[in-house]
């Protein structure tokens, strides 16, 4: 007997005919003598309803009061099921977050899980009940409602899977695993069979939006095999482990691409350290997502740093920029807009020397220009003209072998 | 400065527009200096929505399941209204049920409110806060989700009220106060300035569906004034009190009707007491709600019991019956149906002897039959024959100067 968590997230669960379709799934899984904790998101546009709603009567709604509004849609979703279940005869019980046990920090929108109390879950499992949790919200210590902001279902499952020890984690979704790279887009993007969490973090990061990085942190801090699959087929999904067995032989495991983005470069006349700082926490402190920072101090040429940043920020960091030119001390500002940014994802970058150089090389011979580069270990970024975004990642795909299954 | 707990039903909040109404009212009142305290209901179809989406999971879905789905009815309509509010430049906070410490009895879909901690309410009053409260909803010591039943939002607002040591409450809806008699019907019938809380009792519980009885008596527990008023209009509703000051010359304030209704009469060979005892007892436990009784023992006749249900439950307690014929030991049953019955009420009749006499007199000279009847010290009811119930109701509103205003 082993303990699973199993999420579906919104589509899965997005009308009745779905909600038993979920059902008859989880009494699958019981049927085969596991205990069962499920976590469910709000039925397909259940959150988009209640947003309209609340934009309708104000044009900036506090945040706690969205959290009350927002935390309803999975506990309709948790009863719902609970009631399929029922009616199939499974013994069940739907709890909201807090019933759940899930304290979080006192912040709302985006609340961090600080601790789960798992009394009533065990409870519950012991009478043998299968137990459906509101994903997305929690409580925090002034008995106020919370909700974990996006992922947040997905935060809830892996959390909840940590605390009771479960045996995994099974992420249901919409697609039916982690792709080398999007096969909307990429010919001969193919499912991954395993992943490291690490590499995961970096595509999730990147914009592959299946699993929110703050759920594969969360698995990756208790080892918690994590499997992303899908709600309307039967195959085996994509697995998370700290150490993929399967495909040892990809050094690269994925190519991400990101459009839209804005490089921006501030010159200066003088060294800057101190300005420097104060540049990136102004913008910090105006949420402007700063992704790849490339400094460039040398003899003879003036002193200056570019960055990029997402097309949907340009306006307003233009704005912080100028309104604060005294204060932050810069001499010249230029921006290239129309950009794109492509990633190479793979734990075996580490220990192989030359991924970088093998992928400069592809895009030279693609004749495609690099305009900034960031490295970590596990990954390479550059950005590059948005017109060749797609160009490039198909290359790349190539260039290291992800079209073609070698095990 | 006074302390008002206003409450609105569904219709009153069935859209945003109408809750914005909402906001400006309860600001009308905060303007004045008051302190406020809101109970809303779902808004408008929420609940039918929910229960549709119920049904189709499950014939019978479970009642903790259905607390746990329809209680989110409730909780978008406060925190909606609280970002009205708070649009409009008024500090306010939504609570949910358990949030704003209604403790109720461990039972699902109809709980009564057994104690309320106001210490989260008073809190944010003393913060100069207006609360915005979701209705018809509470928790039990188990940390379960109950519902309070049909009118249940009437019944938080009222035991709010009452535990918070407020001034008023007042109920608003979509009508204007309680009526001489159903407008919708009866020519002339008018608004009451002012009702007891024993006449409402007896008019709600004959289906005047304005209030729900459970919060009459509260309000009469506390001897807390309580209005009924549209959500819609400025004009001053019915106002409930211990005793009416105004329109006192009126002996009848109300006359009500329902229709559908079936008298079964039971006859015995022997006296029957214990059996008397076990069918009314069976009955309660099917809960087939036996509204009057009239027993008849006479030298000579057959002993027989006569009693008036709904038509709703007219099947299954035939049923009832005849499946435990031998227990009960009755000999003979026999029903009529097609029947209504229509009641007076008025705190007058205590002091008024003859009252019973003059609707008796004036329904013989209408011709209408009067096939049972019932009184109590502020009441008669008479069951007749369906096809006179708006004849009789018309014509007792004009025998007791109901529609012409006497003050």
């Amino acid at each position: 007997m082993s303990r699973i968590v199993m999420k579906f997230g919104g589509t899965s669960v997005g009308n009745t005919e779905r909600i038993r379709n979920v059902a008859k799934r989880v009494i699958g899984e019981t049927a085969k003598g596991h205990e069962i904790v499920v976590v469910v998101s709000a039925m397909g546009k259940t959150t988009d309803e209640l947003l309209r709603l609340a934009e309708d009567l104000s044009a900036e709604p506090s945040k706690r009061e969205m959290d009350m509004l927002l935390s309803t849609g999975e506990q309709v979703t948790s009863a719902l099921l609970t009631m399929s279940l029922q009616h199939m005869g499974q013994d069940a019980v739907s709890f909201t977050g807090w019933q759940a046990g899930i304290g979080t920090e006192s912040v709302h929108r985006n609340a961090r899980i600080e601790h789960i109390d798992t009394i009533r879950i065990e409870q519950a499992l012991s009478a043998g009940k299968v137990i459906v949790i509101a994903g997305f919200q929690g409580l925090d210590a002034f008995g106020e409602i919370t909700t974990l902001g996006r992922g947040g279902s997905d935060t809830t499952a892996v959390a909840i899977a940590a605390s009771i020890l479960a045996d995994r984690c099974d992420i249901y979704t919409d697609v039916d695993g982690i792709y080398t790279s999007d096969p909307r887009y990429i010919e001969g993007a193919r499912k991954l069979q395993e992943l490291s969490y690490d590499e995961m973090l970096e595509l999730a990061n990147l914009g592959a939006g299946v699993l929110h990085p703050r759920a594969v942190e969360f698995a990756k801090n208790f080892c918690l095999p994590l499997s992303v699959r899908s709600s309307l087929s039967e195959e085996t999904g994509t697995i998370l482990l700290e150490e993929p067995t399967l495909e040892k032989n990809l050094i690269v495991r994925g190519v991400a691409f990101e459009p839209e983005i804005v490089r921006i470069t501030i010159a200066y006349e003088v060294p800057f350290n101190g300005s420097l700082a104060k540049i990136f926490t102004m913008l910090a402190r105006y949420h402007i997502n700063v992704d790849i920072i490339v400094q460039s101090i040398m003899e003879g040429i003036q002193p200056s740093v570019s960055f990029s940043i997402k097309k949907e920020d340009f306006a307003e960091t233009i704005h912080i920029l100028k309104s604060n030119k005294a204060d932050l001390g810069y001499q010249l500002a230029n921006f290239e807009e129309g950009l794109a940014k492509v990633s190479i994802v793979g734990s075996g970058m580490v220990s192989n020397p030359g991924v970088a150089a093998q992928m400069f090389d592809r895009l030279r011979k693609e004749e495609i220009a690099v305009k900034m580069v960031s490295t970590s270990e596990i990954k390479v970024s550059v950005v590059i003209p948005e017109i060749d975004m797609l160009k490039a990642t198909n290359a790349l795909h190539d260039e290291f072998g992800l079209a073609v299954v070698r095990v």
